[in-house]
């Protein structure tokens, strides 16, 4: 991945590119709207600009822009952003003329924060007001009639500079001839890139939506977007079905690895999933179903196989191979999804067979693939996924470490819902906090993290991660507490939560097997960050910002998982939870091309670290299993 | 239509190319093959060639060239043919490293002659013997190891220089894992342009097949090609099942009108002959449907539309306007062809509502659109269709002539079939030839048009169409002639053959009202030529080239078409049978790339002339249903 700088001037925004890119492209990766005539062809002239650093020298030119330049402005270094091969780093001067096709919109706003994509979907819809009636001497097909009307309108390059010039969807021919007349040549075209995906008579051009979906392992969140504002009409989840075939990934995966007829009954819950959301989503916001033209959807490689009928088998033997990693779209009819049947499935690409596409979404949430200094970012879900990087290189590697902390394998856990300790401190007594402020039922992973933080702390457990016996306790600590450290047969545990005597209260609490199992999930997460460090070539001081991503990670108090080595030892400033990343970047692919053709390139850019056999990740683990000593990472 | 001359040095070998197209996109149309690794995006450099006539003028470049170019060669002139936009004349000296890269391979035959588009198919298989088994270090998804094999190998640009790099047959995807893991990574994909539409175990590059389908109007003819080879291994035919819905376009298109259930019939039973006809090719050639990947498709609108299910209702009514003219890829699969279920139909464009892919196949045969001296292509079939001019500009119209010529309408008319008279000579008595060489049951087409064409010359016939009266016939006219001249009731006819006292022998006859519907039929043909001529601006004396087109235009003795002023008047040397133009195009477009790009280009450009309404036309034709007088046309 080699990085060139462009400076747009003279503003001074700074912005990376690949090298090897034509200028117009990084713009739009950048998040400008540039819509020229030629469609980038280098026909139009319309793309002047000024390279600062390159006057003078037209033998270095990186452009055929001759024909639309004078010898003045080549002196002065003028060139046509869309033949300009980016080599090297450059200053580039945004002429008035070209300001003026250079739209920079408002950015899309996805979990609170505005961000540098514009908001420009893929969808768009364009009512063709009045396209000229045929005559004889306009005898001009209905298809190429409502192209030229497109053409003529700027929305649609001239067919010879389009490869193939406007896509057709066969159906769309079929019902061509009645809706153009019946509408009295008055009908709205949407166009899905430079596809036509539907015509509907009259001015519809208000009712445009799309949906922006997470495959969650466990939890499947759907967001129905008004694609003409950006704004969220409604938001509704489901529990993945596929938690019945087994609540990791790994039982799903060997099931739907048995044979076509398990695949099958796999991608039909999911369908089935997907739809009952599309059908909430669509009854709450009341909206018609046909309006919504297209569905982005992030998930981890396995789901993204499943719910496509993709054979998941060798996702789950070494080399761990998915069968397909670019970015897909399929048409809605294919999947018979409740949406508009011509309109488009957008399935973000998957970077590995165990990095899919929510953590590409991570990474268009947060920004990291544009920062010049290096970031981390870390998505616990049922896997536990870590980007590390920067403009210049990002890395990726994913660790099976999630189910602990989503309270499988705890003696007390549970998943973070109604009735789970999600907080817990230690005083004089146990404070803990508890999800619907009811009698607590079980604890969450949060809270689990918390506990053990505070019990660190305290000194009830050691940094190898052993509940001290009663006699070792530091003589300091407080009474009550000390009395919480029972053991029985040999079974050492810290009482949360006490039941004694209570008919509707039982009694909760951490026991030494908990921690050993919190301890192998940290620690793979740890272990993984380290060897990423290492592959970048960088210390753990040298990360910059730590984002924790995915629903667990919001709701994780950073200085608890800071103080038991989750994460790096960084001031807490440095550390942000960004809530449910994966499905803020399927919105932003959903809203902005830019955002999209971002994801494509980074999926391609990121290197994936394979941890699996690797000796130093196994070295790295045993140690990252304590917990850390003297505010030292590992 | 505005051309440009290309001419290549140092063969002077001249092309003709649109006003604006990219140089290496003209040297493709012009049928040569030019692979680059870069497809024409300006980043490889290595289409270098020099513009003579644009030395040392480098604010004139038309090119981007110059990363890739010395000073000494740009004031040589130098460019990159990718990148040249052609706006004059201009001279290419082709460089040795150039020349390298541009294949002129043998031109496609067709009905017998070398035409100079290359073999050069849509369809491309390429074995891939050794794709690198995944590892750790290697974890690419199958889908990306393929295409790395295939950019490797140089058969497909590097994904990051096309829009979208491959194409996905989502279908392709579920078996993908399976059949690369069976063959040991030894696979044959199979190419449609850049889209990837099967891929095979092992090596199958040997079987790759396609058919040529000419839908006509009476008769549906398809050809088997050797896409290796371009040999035609195996022709059938079969009438058209349509014409059970009426003998002429207009009453399937009336029919077809009605409403969705009566269109889905007429394309069922198109559909249905379709099938018949590729499985009797599969069968007589012995080779397996599978390896069939396309069926490219010419015929005219009506068909077109009737077979692809497109309401044809518009085409009925003034101002018959198509639903669609552009060039079409139809999945095989959704209309369940016979043939590789995920290799496609490819339709060649239509130009107006009566003049469709067949019109344009002709053109491609005959190559009308690179001639730099005016030529005319007349195709008979049920419709008349008339193409004339030059690489400059070409103009087309279309007639309802064809019934008549087809024994629609005439006495004792019938198809060109056994039994049918198709020549007559007038001598000292009448000689006749029949089809098959039997007793005669009727006359064709071309016996009637040699049959009035030597009543004329003998006198029998005065140039109003009106036969003698007996007593008014030349006194020179052989007495056996004389006397088969006879009138019953005041309907006067010519007797051909005499049935008279014979059980197995009818008398056929041309009745005064057989003479009227041939005026008429041909009256409309040589209106619609004179109106083009007129809108050329030319006289009839500058068409330099005569091509009679269509299974019809084949037997027809040109000096009998001249002499009832069917064709213009020229010496019969340059009147040319070319027979099935139309399929001949078929086989040109599924062979070559360039033929279909020609196509394509040639639709867009020849200029549609509506004859329906024209006052010149009216009189142009009310003028031409007479015969000629002194050798002239009209
Ligand atoms: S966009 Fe038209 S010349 Fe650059
Ligand atoms: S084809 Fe690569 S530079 Fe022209």
């Amino acid at each position: 991945m080699h990085k060139v700088k462009v400076t747009l001037l003279p503003e001074k925004q700074e912005i990376w590119a690949t090298r090897g890119e034509i200028l117009s492209e990084a713009l739009l990766l950048a998040g400008y709207i540039l819509e020229t005539p030629c469609a980038g062809h280098g026909i139009c002239g319309k793309c002047k600009v000024r390279l600062e650093n390159r006057k003078d020298s037209s033998l270095e030119l990186y452009a055929n822009e001759w024909q639309h330049l004078s010898m003045e402005e080549i002196q002065q270094g003028c060139r046509l952003a869309c033949q300009v091969v980016l080599k090297e780093d450059v200053q580039v001067q945004i002429t008035t003329s070209f300001r003026e096709m250079l739209r920079k919109t408002m950015g899309v706003t996805v979990v609170g924060n505005e961000t540098d994509f514009p908001l420009y979907p893929l969808v768009r819809k364009i009512f063709l007001q009045q396209l000229p009636r045929p005559t004889l001497e306009d005898q001009l097909g209905d298809w190429e009639r409502m192209e030229r009307g497109l053409v003529e309108g700027g929305f649609l390059p001239r067919p010879e500079h389009l490869e193939k010039g406007l896509q057709l969807d066969g159906e769309i021919l079929r019902t061509l001839p009645a809706v153009l007349r019946a509408s009295d040549y008055q009908v709205t075209a949407v166009l899905y890139n430079h596809k036509l995906i539907a015509l509907e008579e009259g001015d519809t051009t208000s009712q445009m939506f799309g949906v922006a979906l997470d495959m969650g392992t466990t939890t499947m969140v759907g967001a129905l977007i008004d694609l003409n504002t950006g704004k969220q009409l409604a938001v509704t989840s489901r529990t993945n079905p596929q938690r019945s075939f087994g609540a990791d990934i790994i039982s799903r995966l060997s099931f739907g690895s048995q044979g076509q007829e398990q695949l099958l009954a796999l991608q039909a819950g999911l369908v089935e999933a997907v739809n009952q959301i599309l059908d909430e989503l669509v009854q709450s916001a009341g909206i018609e179903p046909n309006y919504i033209y297209e569905t982005v959807v992030v998930g981890n490689t396995v789901i993204h196989h499943l719910f496509l009928g993709l054979d998941p088998t060798y996702l789950g033997q070494g080399p761990y191979v998915p069968v397909v990693t670019r970015p897909l779209q399929v048409k809605a009819r294919r999947l018979k999804i409740h949406m508009r049947d011509s309109g488009y499935l957008y399935l973000l690409p998957n970077i590995a067979g165990f990095i899919g596409g929510d953590a590409v979404g991570v990474i268009l949430a947060t920004s990291l693939y544009q920062s010049s200094k290096v970031q981390l970012a870390v998505d616990i879900g049922t896997n536990g996924e870590i980007v590390l990087g920067c403009a210049q290189q990002l890395l990726a590697c994913s660790t099976a470490a999630g189910p602990a902390f989503e309270g499988a394998r705890i003696k007390h856990g549970m998943r973070a819902v109604y009735g789970a300790i999600e907080q817990v401190k230690l005083g004089d007594e146990v404070e803990v906090q508890v999800i619907g402020s009811v009698s607590p039922q079980g604890i969450s992973g949060s809270g689990l993290i918390d506990a053990v933080a505070e019990m660190l702390r305290l000194g009830i457990i050691d940094h190898t991660g052993r509940i001290l016996a009663p006699a070792e306790l530091p003589a300091e600590l407080p009474k009550k507490l000390k009395q919480r450290v029972v053991e029985e047969k040999h079974r050492r545990e810290f009482i949360l939560v006490s039941g004694e005597g209570l008919t509707n209260q039982k009694t909760i609490s951490i026991s030494q097997e908990d921690i050993r199992e919190l301890q192998l999930a940290k620690g793979a997460i740890a272990a993984g960050i380290l060897v990423l460090t290492r592959e970048l070539g960088i210390t753990i001081e040298q990360i910059n910002q730590v984002f924790l991503a995915g629903a667990f990670g919001s709701c994780l108090n950073p200085s608890s998982a800071r103080a038991i080595g989750l994460i790096p030892n960084l001031p807490l400033e440095k550390v942000k939870a960004v809530g449910n990343a994966a499905g803020a970047g399927a919105i932003l692919a959903l809203l902005s091309r830019s955002a999209r053709k971002q994801a494509a390139q980074v999926a391609r850019e990121v290197r994936h670290i394979e941890l699996s056999g690797r000796p130093d990740f196994q070295e790295a683990f045993l140690g990252a299993m304590y917990f850390p000593r003297n505010n030292k990472f590992y």
